[in-house]
């Protein structure tokens, strides 16, 4: 796989459980890895879990996804853009970047992760 | 210097310069850099500044910056959201991000740059 197909199918995975299924998404951590939300920085799956259920029921819709090499060829950099939906409250854009991990052939961690609401003019 | 400082001190220069004197820019790239922007990348410090020009002037509005240590400990990862005004145009949101490495003491590049305007919902 390519690393757009491995993000694109990431990506897929990732939106599908953060929407439906956030305890899903513990696995994709591993201990040292890092979650920024809205400025609050957390680490480790269960640590990142319990501060996205913190936000409540979420729905997102993805609209743009980058992809880049990162410093080391068994890392990549994936950058993505759209709306979410925070219980019943009308969309808000959101953007957020992750950087994935090789840990073997097509096996990645999730090492970095950093979401951000973009709102107001 | 810590990451944060680092982070806000090449924030604020990167921003001063995009709006004022974007050339400057082709210095903080190695030819290795990669810059994606609305979904075309872009290679270089000379192709960056080159691609930059081609929006017209810009002003950006700096929101949230966020910061977490990359793979390396010579690298971190630097997350910026707010608005940009292009040409006489009403402000957009944005969301860039860098990855800066360290190429000696208090000496940084950019190796990666992703930015994309985030509207429509």
């Amino acid at each position: 796989m390519s690393a757009q197909e491995v993000a694109q199918a990431f990506v897929q995975h990732y939106f599908t459980q953060r929407d439906a299924n956030v305890d899903a998404l513990a696995s994709l951590y591993q201990p040292s890895s890092c979650m920024t939300f809205e400025g609050t920085m957390v680490q480790g799956g269960p640590a990142i879990v319990q501060k996205l259920k913190s936000v409540g029921p979420v729905k997102h819709q993805v609209k743009g996804m980058d992809v880049q090499p990162s410093t080391s060829s068994s890392a990549m950099l994936i950058f993505v853009t759209g709306s979410v939906s925070i219980g019943s409250d009308n969309p808000l854009h959101f953007c957020q970047m992750f950087q994935l991990v090789s840990t073997g052939p097509g096996a990645y961690y999730v090492h970095n992760d950093i979401f951000r609401l973009n709102y107001g003019l």
